[in-house]
């Protein structure tokens, strides 16, 4: 059975495995760089981050029955990605702060940061070039990232106000979020590189197809579960505990939170009203946001269902793990999924 | 011998032959793309350009003895190479037009022309993966990126004033270009493409290696000799055959034009800080331009000599054909080098 200990155990071995990645990620980055350059490329990856995903694909390499040193150039390829896709959504939602310290376009400028970005696509393509079977690994990493834009311009429409400067977001904005809009967005967005990740690791020791397809569905529902938990405690959470203030997602004015997209579904009349103008005033600070966390509370049951709806992709994930041998890489990725219920940062 | 008349019907024969890449472009764009986001996707290649890259690795497949048809992913991969980096950089330069249309960023905004950029590099795999040796065809595609990334990051440097919210330009920016300085980024943002564009076309039809080599020199040697007329129309180039205004280099504070380095290498003096008083103030005018351009050419040899500078390319990319067997293909191959010379517009 899976324990709050196992959990917090599990979590603090993903992080120790995902450490391995950062000598690997650097080697690809430093080929082809001039000494000018190294620093602002270097930069992105040293400021932190706790390598989630590259260290579920080492773990994955491992339960699916091979060595975790086979899958390291796919890791670093799949955290890569990550990183890629923050320095450029960085730039998107103009966020001066990540990891507590400056973003890359906020410490070197716009151009420079762009072409950082750059150089971690070519890196990526170096990595899987390591791989066993580059051509595949390629196609299913490039439509990876193509769908990953997919779900960055669905989580921009989604956006209440703001962006008046782009004329295609004001002209594609939605008007209202369904929880299969948000569901779409979100397997789109979060859980198609985290299903990439594990499928990756099966694939890096030639497991057969079943086990692969085993571990891209934990892959994605533990993506699902985790962006659900990610919203929650970006309205609910506990400052201290988070290291980030409540309500971000308001003040960004997101219909894509999923706490926001099911309090909608629930209200009507003023309420609703009132929570939309919220979401639609062209500066919405921290108080605002407090006054709509306060509504969905006392209005509605948006928390309590979102917090169902992760448990049950908790639960899935679990699940799908039923193919793979009793390993210890097993147990392990079993604890994680279960740490996303209890999660409280 | 090479003929003006034979230059021209090559520049035609280029740019019938790059028009095969469109439909193949196309075809991995709309790869994994929803309904609303085809517009802009399709929009960069629509607005036009003359495909002269593509049609150089068509060309130089047959010049190696293989058919075009051969060549058309790693054309299209090409192609799409060009036109990301065209999308990044009038992000970076903040040009609201090209092609006599409005950019990408302009017309959709920011968050969509980047993601738009994110989209045909992943587009830019896809075609990799369609051609006889994907990882080695990666490899050098993704070094040659890198390669871009450098020139683009030098050619920032090398202007003389602006991007005061760019930390990394303002403490990197030349204060002198010298010439070597000058091949060193031309080499790098302009040439590189070219070069792997020819290797491509030999690449693809299985060519030996030393056919690939002289394509890859005599890609590199056009692409110098092209960019070298590039900086010399900029300056002393007829409007109404260029269509664009006298003197934009300058405007954008450019030390990276040949004329403008060489002028400077020359002068001395109360001259010589005319030219970079002009070149370093906060906002260029056009008639700034033109007096900065009318000292040029009444101080210094600096027309005449990045004229001899391109045309010693030319002939350096001619040469570099003689390995090839005569056909027609290598005929039209070297009348394009030619053109480079005399061309106006």
């Amino acid at each position: 059975m899976v324990s709050e200990a196992l959990a917090k155990e599990a979590l603090k071995r993903l992080i120790e495995t995902g450490k391995k990645v950062d000598p690997v990620m650097e080697k690809y980055l430093l080929r082809h760089v001039s000494e000018a350059f190294k620093e602002p490329v270097l930069y992105p990856i040293r400021v932190g981050g706790k390598r989630i995903r590259p260290a579920l694909t080492l773990l994955s390499a491992e339960a699916a029955g091979g060595p975790q040193d086979k899958a390291l150039p796919a890791a670093a390829a799949v955290e890569l990605t990550h990183n890629y896709s923050l320095i450029l959504d960085d730039i998107i939602d103009h966020s001066e702060k990540r990891r507590g310290q400056p973003t890359v376009w906020k410490k070197y400028g716009l151009s420079i940061a762009i072409l950082v970005a750059v150089h971690y696509r070519e890196s990526i393509s170096e990595a899987l070039n390591d791989t066993p079977d580059p051509p595949r690994f390629t196609e299913i990493l490039t439509e990876t990232i193509k769908v990953l834009v997919e779900g960055e311009r669905l989580d921009i429409l989604f956006e209440q106000a703001g962006r008046l400067d782009e004329p295609y977001v004001v002209e594609h904005r939605y008007k209202v979020v369904t929880l299969d809009d948000y569901m779409d967005m979100v397997r789109k967005k979060t859980s198609v590189l985290i299903r990439t990740a594990c499928m990756f690791g099966a694939m890096s020791v030639g497991a057969p197809e079943d086990l692969v397809n085993a571990l891209g569905e934990y892959g994605e529902a533990l993506g699902i579960a985790f962006q659900v938990g990610d919203d929650i405690l970006d309205l609910f959470g506990k400052e201290e505990l988070t290291g980030k203030k409540v309500g971000q997602d308001i003040v960004e004015h997101k219909l894509g939170n999923v706490v926001v997209a099911l309090a909608l579904d629930e209200l009507s009349g003023s309420d609703r009203d009132e929570l939309l103008s919220i979401l639609r005033k062209d500066v919405v600070t921290y108080d605002d946001a407090k006054c709509a966390i306060k509504l969905i509370e006392e209005k509605t049951s948006a928390r309590e269902r979102a917090e169902k709806l992760r448990d049950e992709w908790v639960k899935k994930a679990i699940e799908s793990l039923a193919p793979l041998p009793d390993t210890e890489a097993k147990r392990l990725l079993e604890g994680l999924a279960y740490f996303v219920s209890i999660r409280e940062y």
